[in-house]
């Protein structure tokens, strides 16, 4: 790959934000399914040739995609005169609580960093998918981003400046996402929240997220089962999923440490101490699904991925 | 000290509470200043036979005092049905922000059980101490009692039933404290809160307690420095010390991680990587408060103190 790079292509990970206790602040990544983007050069700005697995619903016109508004940002980061066309191919399903449009925002940077043959560190890439997603998407929080990116579990102190921290994960520890047959907008999942919070849910979310952070240092499982609780978006968003109640008590009973909305929803995480308590899980809370939304769910068992997006093929001239 | 004792002394330490960004869970405990409580067996009952240190103004209520209540609440927990009589000898200044009504309590328990000849584990102590301070003070939240009672720097996930996480403390970490010749009522600094948060406050606040927590296990301590930030009642209540910001301002100087209100004022807490930069920031810090408020402030410089409240002295029959 010394040669000039005529197409490169990069993926970035699905990935679990908010994860009970850390609402905006944490999020993790899954091994797959995740987004592809695929970037080559092209006069000066940047375009969107192609999306395909979104059944044409995202946005084409690139001052509106995540994917391009973030290579615009890098582009002009780096002075770079040179434009870029971007193929966007969606592994993740829309509207999924999977971190979707931050998955594609970063597999743009990291596209678009590798074909214009630019080093650059992670916090700068980070920097320009936040400004991606919070332009295309009018918001952004940075705990779908940070994960996409950096891989593992990681703490977003601050989105922008980027100050991301990588939390240890101890081993065993397994991932279950039940995705159901909806959609939630983060946008009014969002609004439900308010502007303002209760002082006393506050305080139990950064109790429960200190003592998680801690528990994850040491390994201590039964710690960190303790702390997986949401005081803040859970009670709010549960009634956007119908069965929400039954679906996490499947998972309790079957082993699961925790379970909760995966970002604004519809997934469900839950977070096991092995494998094969992982399989138990994710059967008792498909099962759930089945019986109280119908249709068959979804199911993604997966270590919490140790790498975020990478290049996956380049083609050189 | 095998036979039946007449009297125990109890020593509970001075603590800041709050730590900056951790509002109501995270406190530590000095080496001293502290209170101590002497039990004797009286009638059934808890009494108070004196207070010293206080200038008379603590209650002599048995029903209104937080190291009787916290004693009676005891007694009650063994079904102990003989009494108890304590005597308060104040090493604490009142409505100093050192956590003052919570040392009281703790060392009143560690007393009476010791006389009583129980062995109990420190939740329990730790339950019939908050159950003192909030009866007596009408709110309690754990942050003061928890490091009182454990020693060190803890982590208050739950105070009821207690939950209590002793966090690691790095190599050198050192504490200044400054008192200057105020006094604020935590009822009066409590109300400066309101009942409700904007989320936004509230998500940077847990962001930097999830960082300071990953920052104690890993000893980073430019870390720590970042995430010692207070979103929650430093804004709130730092008019409440005249000169505050150049008080904090002369700490950051002179080369502390941080600086803030301990517990609700009106004293500080600056945290230090080592004891000579300790001298340099109590030094500072002082002048700044006579500059601003006028007066000696009480300075207090202190390791992290690993130990909290114990026996010190007891006489047998």
């Amino acid at each position: 790959m010394s040669g000039v790079m005529e197409t490169v292509t990069a993926f970035a990970p699905a990935t679990v934000s908010n994860v009970a206790c850390g609402f905006d602040v944490l999020g993790f990544a899954l091994e797959s399914p995740g987004d592809e983007v695929t970037a080559r050069f092209a006069p000066a700005g940047v375009f969107i040739d192609d999306i395909v697995g979104d059944s044409g619903r995202l946005p084409r016109d690139p001052n509106r995609n995540t994917a391009s508004v973030a290579a615009q940002a890098l582009l002009v980061r780096l002075g770079e005169r040179r434009g870029v066309a971007l193929a966007i191919r969606k592994g993740l399903p829309l509207s999924s609580g999977l971190g979707g449009s931050a998955a594609s925002a970063v597999a743009s940077v990291v596209a678009v960093a590798a074909l214009v043959g630019a080093c650059l560190p992670l916090d700068v890439l980070m920097a320009c998918a936040f400004e991606g997603e919070r332009l295309a998407a009018g918001s952004a929080h940075g705990d779908n981003i940070a994960p996409a990116l950096y891989g593992g579990l990681v703490l977003v102190r601050q989105p922008d400046p980027p100050d991301v921290i990588r939390l240890p994960v101890p081993a065993g520890l397994t991932a279950v996402v039940v995705h159901p047959a909806l959609e939630i907008e983060t946008a009014g999942a969002r609004a439900l929240l308010g502007d303002t919070v209760p002082l006393s849910d506050a305080i139990r979310e950064w109790a429960n997220l200190g003592a998680f952070v801690d528990a994850l240092h040491r390994g201590d499982f039964a710690q960190m089962a303790r702390a997986l609780e949401d005081s803040i978006a859970e009670p709010r968003r549960a009634r956007l999923v119908p069965g929400f109640a039954a679906i996490k008590r499947a998972a309790l009973d079957a082993g699961a440490l925790g379970c909760s909305l995966s970002g604004s929803g519809p997934s469900l995480f839950a977070l096991c101490r092995d494998a094969v308590i992982a399989q138990r899980v994710a059967a008792a809370m498909s099962a759930a699904v089945r019986a109280s939304i119908g249709g068959e769910p979804r199911t993604i068992i997966s270590v919490i991925a140790p790498e975020g997006a990478r290049v996956v093929s380049a083609c050189a001239s």
